[in-house]
């Protein structure tokens, strides 16, 4: 395996532009102004847009097209417009981002203050529900049959219940002395990779694929969206402190269960003693024993493999596509999520 | 007018106890269970279920049926599953309850404490959230044609966006000194009527019923959800602090914008001097002198006027509706919303 780096960031940035100018056309900001203010925030601070990518691309992939040969706002033979389902997911992903930080108390997220603490909490709290419906009102708009809308928003409402049930299973987690891996990876396809299954499937279903192909880009959502948990986790002990935007090493720091650290423990490793507990206390050299006593104890090898095999199997399940440039990003995307530095 | 309310009682009880029976069975607290019994703590904790009342009584009045002559998990001749749409519209109602109370850092619902006071902030907004999605897989489960099915997603949607609006709106006045009268009846329609008009209008969007039918029952949701929060208004000065279960006044005291205060500001009443701000200074004799005052500005006339002008106006919207028991019970509610006396 192995990415062309450069061609997925130009095929996500390619079609980056368009999702925000369908971000600002669909999202005005109007009366109440604070509330869409705070609503479009987020946002607009930035972010690689990489669910609404995966959305586009797999309306291509599944109709064999050439990339932008269609119009995403009236795509295929049914005129279905997949950037409001692209917009659609990128806007759940942002309600999510917006209550996670109010319950995870994080003052900044895409170098800008988080929501709450920009504005209040109550807006704040009231920003994410309204983006929560917005997103429904999207996902309602793409003009595709009826039959076809129900299933989307099925697939969509379904998310998000999943994604609220992970986010409960990560604060259980953290108050649980053991937590098996299997259980682990079960959190982080509810928390995170079923916004990957739903943006792959979503467009399957609005463009009127087989229940073939919805399944299969399905699994490409989970699979990916799991390698590419596995790769933060890692992330978070291998790269710069500059480069993550966050010290490294913070999941050890805050007792955060992930993989590797679930791994260790199973196997001897006492993960709570590996760095300090304050922050303040903690060293680069800290951070650096640590790394070798999880690399000695096999642990980031573990999720390494593991994370490759999500990446491959999520690229086998493409197979059942037409053969093309979209299918071949879409593969490519996989491989960038764990071969990414951050 | 005049409201038969034991009729209406004894309508929205007999309903009340099937709801109740299909909250338990559409959402069991199952896996991660601290969330689900978080979601479900304000369900259990009581409520009339006024609006899902209205989602069965609709579904009867457009069909023109006998009461209880349908079963509700499989209405009319399509078999809709018009409770699974009562319960979703409950849900919805509780999820804006839980997240109002984080705002408004209120501390007890309905005789028990706030999700947040039981639970903690994290957890309450994870209950909101997971209701929400809920709400829309419920919606999405009632077995109607998808092209209904699509209408009422819609209409769940954009209710959903108006709730958000109205309570940024409500927040807003509270920062301004002056509030139009009609600025406060959008405010309103946004923050409460709408969810009426949901619950009228969505069971005719389900059955199949004529865009003209959809159409009256909205508008008589509208009109009756307006007229309800104005008697709530009006209760909070006229009903006595035990039956309130909160202090009469409270409006006054918090220096909260109601029809009533706004039609006094108007007129002259210097609203802010007619209570003191600490509560515990005000007393029973402060508030009837300022229930005094407002009556001689004309206040509590006009809010009351304007209650029963609502109301009379959704009663009347129900004409195009057959004649029957359903239909005579929903006009008995909107009477019922204002002269009930708590």
């Amino acid at each position: 395996m192995s990415a062309d780096g450069e061609r997925v960031e130009r095929a996500v940035e390619d079609r980056r532009e368009l999702v925000n100018d369908a971000i600002a056309e669909m999202m005005p900001v109007q009366r109440p102004e604070r509330l869409y203010e705070a609503s479009r925030y987020l946002l607009d601070a930035g972010g690689k847009r990489l669910r609404p990518a995966v959305v586009l691309l797999a309306a291509e992939a599944v109709e064999g097209v050439e990339p932008f040969a269609e119009d995403y706002r009236s795509f295929g033979g049914d005129d279905v417009d997949v950037m409001a389902a692209a917009v659609s997911i990128e806007v759940i992903q942002s309600f999510t981002l917006i209550h996670d930080d109010i319950m995870d108390d994080d003052d900044v997220r895409r170098g800008v203050p988080a929501v709450h603490r920009e504005y209040d909490l109550e807006t704040a709290i009231l920003a994410g529900d309204t983006l929560y419906s917005k997103a429904f009102e999207y996902m309602l708009d793409t003009g595709a049959p009826a039959d076809r809308t129900v299933r989307a928003l099925d697939e969509l409402a379904t998310t998000c219940t999943r994604i609220c049930e992970g986010q409960a299973l990560d604060v259980e987690f953290e108050e649980r002395d053991a937590v098996a891996p299997d259980d682990y990876i079960d959190m982080v396809e509810y928390k995170t990779a079923v916004l990957y299954a739903a943006a792959a499937s979503i467009p399957a279903l609005l463009v009127g694929a087989d229940d073939e192909v919805v399944e299969a880009l399905r699994g490409y959502g989970l699979d990916v969206g799991r390698g590419f948990q596995i790769q933060d986790d890692l992330l978070d002990l291998t790269t710069p402190s500059e480069t993550l935007g966050k010290q490294r090493g913070s999941d050890l720091i805050e007792r955060k269960r992930t993989i590797i650290s679930l791994h260790a423990r199973e196997n001897g490793v006492d993960v709570d003693a590996l760095v300090p507990r304050e922050r303040d206390a903690v060293t680069e050299a800290d951070i650096d024993a640590a790394l070798d006593e999880l690399s000695a104890a096999g642990s980031i090898e573990y999720a390494r493999e593991m994370a490759t095999e999500y990446v491959e199997r999520g690229k086998g399940r493409l197979e059942v596509l037409p053969d093309g440039e979209a299918r071949r990003t879409l593969e490519d995307i996989a491989d960038y999520l764990v071969e990414r530095e951050y």
